[in-house]
């Protein structure tokens, strides 16, 4: 069994992080082999939405397998090995956050809920507006519903975990955030102080 | 068919891409369902290099199903729809460019190629060094060495897109690129600039 000392079950903590994450790679099958492709997506009532071509690879990947996996990254500092006082490379490590989600994604092809789901992305996207809301009775937007495709996935499992030094001893993590302290790593230390 | 408007098939270009992605997303098969895992990387001689735990999900399922995508990610300016001087939200897009590799990975075993692959890696996260080379010879890696998985993968194609609004008309790509500059977004003014 794998530790799991990283993994943080906090549902409002993944909001937090999701409405972070601009974007995030949804990982399917086409041809019978995986395939990887970065979207702008949403997070909301539960399910990821982003959107597509109605045609392409995608597409026809998700209309033939509706298994998938969503993974969302946040960077947090690269930590030098030479920050731990050795000369061995072996303490270098790249600290960061993830949510790997599991389950089904489908085309949704109800324009109220396309509409639902676009509304989202854009509110995400562009949170200062500018724009009418997207509505399929409005109509500079009948002909754009009907030649997008979104799509829904309905997550069976979320994993978020935070690699910031958790595993690290006490006095090792207290050096290692003064060091990053000089080299100005504020998001990576608040961080590490918030997953403790 | 897809267009193709924002492939670059420049494989100097797509290397520097890479070196410039610290991480990336792989997508593999996990107990029959994909999986999409985020690694740091190298990218050294045609082969992507990554490093992990000899068990665990990522191990088990590279060891069941060779086949791999592996996707690198580098976001531009987010375009907000009023930037093309309309209330509608369908000129919203996301500037970005990415790479999206298919082929197998497989776990190296032999020592002096694990070495290589993993100096690959710390000459591209830590280039400023302040450590020893990886070498088995070396007692302070004898055993890291043997603990450590180090994975190749070889791919097969490498798909390189830019996606800077190479289809936009003349003049609404002068125009953008304008109301870009007045917000400070240089590196994709640059890319606008570099992929017509």
């Amino acid at each position: 069994m794998r530790r799991n000392e990283f993994e943080v079950n906090d549902p409002e903590a993944i909001e937090r992080f999701l409405a972070e994450c601009d974007y995030g790679v949804l990982s399917i099958i086409s041809d019978g082999v995986p395939y990887g492709v970065a979207v702008n997506f949403a997070f909301g009532d539960g399910m990821f939405y982003f959107h597509g071509a109605l045609e392409g690879k995608k597409a026809q990947a998700i209309s033939t397998h509706a298994n998938c996996s969503f993974t969302a990254i946040k960077p947090y500092a690269y930590i030098p090995s030479y920050l731990s006082d050795t000369r061995s490379a072996c303490p270098a490590t790249q600290f960061y956050a993830s949510v790997v989600a599991n389950g089904a994604v489908v085309r949704i092809d109800e324009s109220a809920q396309k509409a639902f789901g676009l509304n989202a992305l854009m509110q995400k996207m562009q949170p200062e507006g500018g724009y009418e809301a997207i509505d399929m009775a409005n109509p500079i937007y009948t002909k754009m519903l009907e030649k997008t495709a979104v799509y829904a996935i309905k997550p069976e499992t979320i994993t978020f975990k935070v690699k910031t030094g958790q595993n690290l001893p006490k006095e090792r993590k207290a050096s290692l955030i003064e060091k990053l302290q000089a080299r100005g790593e504020d998001e990576t230390i608040q961080q590490m102080k918030e997953h403790l």
